[in-house]
Formats: structure tokens, C-alpha cells, sequence
């Protein structure tokens, strides 16, 4: 398998993305193509330990910045690392492409400029992978859309119950719409003409939840457009790093049994951590685009991006990209 | 001053809602009335030291259930605590009204059958007030709108100034929409159109913010939709609910060196939690209508009812309805 890495894409990069990139070599023994600008990343590669890794480089003129208007990237930044490398995967020669970039960027660029969308899909989506012990739910869509129509929700779902199925493995998974209220009656109007299209799509629909039965795990899939998965998302992370932070500043201002009681129960606490650290599952995959395609967090770590690198080797694995093209070219009449 | 609780609002009530009236009565020094069963109420008083307290008993036929329809009380559900309560505060016979109950219910009887809308408000709001460190912002819209215009968030977000400055103390609030990026690129139609009207609103607009930035309290005052805003507290409330399980769990099931570990960071942990427990705040003010109305979370504790009259009484202090009644006079021709 030939994995295609963004080297380019981090707000640190390439440093943490190298260095993930080395990691996954080393921990998956899959093919990592690193695209960026060549000297830059051969001089990261240097400082590790990567002689003998099946690691290649591919140059690239320039990067997508942060500051670059998606709807513009695809003429200006044609020679970017995140262009060259969806390239690769659009010509068959690679089979995923991972980025910490600009996230509006890469999907105008998979979207309208290179791979493009698998036929019957109406919009591509974003689908957040959430660890809740040991098993994975998906959120979507995170933010490729922020403003929906019922019909795409619908499809939403149907995307990542296909990849909950084939590539999480869960079984004729449950999908469930977000919304402020379980009662039907609840919800905006988004929401309540959604929940008349699912009972009908053939999915394994539950209703509608609330983001604490969520994270009990109620369902295996949640949709919701992109602007409120999106905010529900970063809530949560942002509580998470608050509470760890206020966590930290207390018991760093504690006394000495304080101090001592935290060394005592850091092994608990660092359990917990993981379960809310994002850089454990690493990447978003987006759904509905003729390729495998998995967005890291801009901010991420080099385990963030060896992470990200595993969701891409699984997707592939799980034949995702066949298997939504089967799917959605079936789904697509019983859904208008 | 005189507080009008509907003592049948809570999940569990009589009982936390009796409890926490007898905590604010002794605390505060007010008077609070009991609307309900006046049997059950007078039965579950008689279980506290409540003579000599400032507390009476108003007697209320029957109740609103969660499952009650808020297009329906009006009708239905005249001689509810909940009416009869927010009756009181409309005829001058009370200062406040504070209820655990069916929001959309207590939104519906104020909104439509009692208070009614103060002069120049298009929709009320139900603001939520969240405590960082030592100073409070405010969230709103919490759910009174699921569906909202964007001039309707810019009164959200006047309502809500107001409020921050005469109930909570702060000095011209700053004002933000909330939004999936800073960048006027982000965020849904109705955020985008948001934004072309606040800046123009007089209101100390500061722009779009993240849900990180509103944790680290960098405007006074966040306004989004009720939908919105309702599922971003929802996951806030979750994940900090999930990670105390979590570390609940991971101590219950570490070792000897672990627990002895925890009860050492107790102390600080606490303290964590305590920023946390949607109980110390108590209750979100319902602003737009004639009267001060509080609303507390269903699963209330006597706690959560005792600060939630805290509340009610700030905001009485802060004659909030005269300042309401005379700002949203000034602001509606510049808002249209």
C-alpha cells in the first residue's frame, strides 16, 4: 500500500508531519510518499532514524496556507503539496492521501480540481471518529458543509454507515440525527425534515439524540450538517482541554499532598486523557470524493499525524472507496 | 423581594425544589412563595426547618409534565404551577419566577398566555450564564429558537449586554457571534448575515469566535441560535459529565496507590468540578419578557433551585426589566 502524506500541512510542518510520516513507516511497513518541498523535508528526515523505511519523496513548488481561500486554491495552488498529492491518488499512484492543512482548501481541491465526487453523491462530508472506549463512532459531517438540505444528511449517513461497517467493522450500524431533544418535536427545521427522509433510506435509524447519548455511545453513526458538528465538536474539545488545564493549574497550585496525590494518580488520569486526546484517532476521513482522503488537525502532533496515517491504512484496507461507490450508486434513487 | 418557585418543576419534584427553596429563604433573606400541591408542598416543608422562615404556599391544581406540548399549556394547563406562578409575576404579586420545569412550556405560558413579549422584542431568548474563573459570560440563545433570523441575534446579543452590565457588573460587554473559524469566511448563511448586522448594531461587537475563545472568556457575551447554542452547552455538559465518569471509573478501578492518590487530589479536583457543575450557576434567565423568569435544568438538585433563586434575585437587583423595557425601546429602530 502507498500512502501519500501532505509533509506540508501542519501548522508546524513538515517537522511533526516527517516525523509521524516515520513513525507509520516504521509501525505500518506501508509505502509513506511524503510530498513538500524536497529539501526541507529531506533535511527533517535527516534528524530520524529512516534509512531503510519505505519512505519517498515527491517535490512540490508550493503549500496551502492557512490564509488561502479554498475557492481559489485550485487555480493558484495547483503546484502545492496538497494538489500534487491528491494527483498522485487521482492517477493511481498512491492509494490515500493524508493532510493537516487548510481543511476548506483540501476539500475544494478533492472535490472540484482532482479526485472529484463518486457519482450519486450529492456533497462529500466530513466524518469525525470518535473513540469511546473500545469502540469508534462517527460524527458527521464536521464541516465540509455548513449550510445542508435534508437529502444530503441523508446521504451522510449513508457514507458513514458504509464506513462504519467496512472499515470499523461494526455490523448493520445504528444512525441517529443530533438534535436538541430525542421527542420529534424538537429539532430545527433542518432536523425536522431530516427525520421524516431517514425512517425511509433503508438505514439502521434510531431517531434523534442528544450529545450525551452520544457519547454513551447510543448510536454508531450521528449526523448533523457541518456548522453544528462543527461547533458540537470543538465544545467538547474545548471543555476537554479547559477541565485538563484547570486540572494542571490546580494541582500545580496545590500543596505538597496535593502533589503528591496527583503523581499517585497520574496513571488514571493519563487513561482518561486518551480517551479525549484527538491526536489518538488523528484524522477525519472525508467522505464521497473518488479516493481516500483523511484531514488531520492543523495543531497536531507527530503521533496526531502516525495516527492519522493508521486511519488511512484502514480505510484502504476496508475497500472504502469501492464500497461507497457501490453503495451510494444504489442509494441514490430510494433517496429522492 | 418576593420569588415565586414552581415547586413542581424538577424531575424529582417536590422534594429538591422544597429543599432548595428553604436554602435560598434562609440564605438570602427573601420571600419565596411555593406554587404546587400545596399538601405535598406543605409535607415536604414540614421536613425542614422552615419556621420562622419567609416562605408561603400557593396552591396549584395540576402540573406540567415534560411531556406536556408547549403549543398546548396555555390551553391546557391554566391552573399549573408553572401559570399560576408566572400569574403572579404579571399581576405585581411577585418579583421573579424561577421553575425547573418543561422549558418550552415555561417559553410558551410567558411568552404567549402571561408576561408577554416587552415592547420592541421580536423573540425572546433563554440566556445562558457560564462561570469562568471568577467572571461570567453569557451564551445565548440556549433553545427558545431553534430556527432563527439573523436580526433575532442581534437582539439576542442587546438583551444579553444589558444583562451582563446591569445583573452581572460587566463594563460595556463585549459581544460575539459564535462560529465554526474567526474568519468572516466561516460560519453558516446565518452567521454570515449576522455579521454584516452587528457591526452596525451599537453593541461592542468584537466578531465571530470558536468555542475555545468563549471557554477562555474572550467576549462577555456569545450569541448563536437556540439550536445551536443548545447542542454546544449539551456537549460541553457531556464531555465534562463523561470525563468525571471517566475518572470516577479509572480510580474506582486503579489500585491501592491510586486511590490513596485521589483522595489526596481531591481537594483540587473539586475545585475543577465545581467550574464545571451547571448546579452552582442554577438556572438561564428568559429575557424579552415582562418579568424576571429563571429556568433551571430538570435533574435539578436543592443546590441548583437555591442558586437558581440566586439568580432570579440579581436580576431583580439589577431591575432588569425596566433596563430591558428601555433598552430594547432604544435599540429596535436601529436594528431594522
Amino acid at each position: 500500500m502507498r500512502i501519500v502524506l501532505d509533509a506540508m500541512g501542519s501548522d508546524s510542518a513538515p517537522a511533526p508531519d516527517v516525523e509521524g510520516a516515520v513513525w507509520a513507516a516504521r509501525d505500518f511497513g506501508e509505502t509513506i510518499i511524503l510530498v513538500g518541498d524536497a529539501e526541507r523535508v529531506r533535511a527533517e528526515l535527516a534528524k530520524h532514524k529512516a534509512d531503510g523505511l519505505p519512505i519517498e519523496v515527491v517535490h512540490a513548488a508550493s503549500v496551502v496556507t492557512t490564509h488561502d481561500k479554498p475557492s481559489q486554491v485550485g487555480k493558484t495552488k495547483r503546484d502545492s503539496s496538497m494538489a500534487v498529492g491528491l494527483d498522485l491518488v487521482r492517477d493511481g499512484k498512491a492509494d490515500a492521501f493524508v493532510t493537516a492543512g487548510n481543511t476548506g482548501a483540501v476539500l475544494a481541491l478533492a472535490t472540484l480540481s482532482t479526485l472529484r465526487r463518486i457519482s450519486g453523491v450529492k456533497r462529500p462530508c466530513i466524518a469525525s471518529l470518535i473513540r469511546l472506549g473500545d469502540k469508534t463512532i462517527i460524527l458527521t459531517d464536521l464541516g465540509a458543509n455548513a449550510d445542508a438540505r435534508p437529502e444530503w444528511l441523508v446521504q451522510f449517513g449513508a457514507m458513514a454507515s458504509l464506513y462504519s461497517q467496512h472499515v470499523l467493522g461494526r455490523e448493520r450500524p445504528t444512525v441517529a440525527l443530533l438534535s436538541n431533544g430525542e421527542e420529534e418535536s424538537k429539532g430545527n427545521t433542518l432536523v425536522k425534515e431530516a427525520t421524516a427522509l431517514f425512517p425511509v433510506s433503508g438505514l439502521n435509524f434510531i431517531g434523534n439524540i442528544e450529545p450525551k447519548d452520544m457519547l454513551r455511545g447510543a448510536a454508531d453513526v450521528i449526523v448533523t450538517d457541518g456548522f453544528v458538528g462543527n461547533i458540537a465538536l470543538k465544545s467538547m474539545e474545548a471543555l476537554g482541554d479547559t477541565l485538563f488545564g484547570l486540572i494542571r493549574a490546580n494541582i500545580a497550585g496545590g500543596g505538597l499532598r496535593v502533589k503528591l496525590g496527583a503523581l499517585l494518580v497520574a496513571p488514571a488520569l493519563r487513561v482518561v486523557y486518551r480517551q479525549v486526546d484527538v491526536f489518538e484517532i488523528g484524522g477525519a476521513p472525508l467522505l464521497g470524493v473518488n479516493g481516500v482522503v483523511i484531514i488531520g488537525h492543523g495543531r497536531t502532533n507527530a503521533k496526531g499525524i502516525r495516527n492519522a496515517i493508521g486511519q488511512a491504512r484502514a480505510a484502504v484496507q476496508g475497500d472504502i472507496i469501492r464500497v461507497l461507490r457501490e453503495g451510494m450508486a444504489k442509494f441514490e434513487p430510494e433517496s429522492t
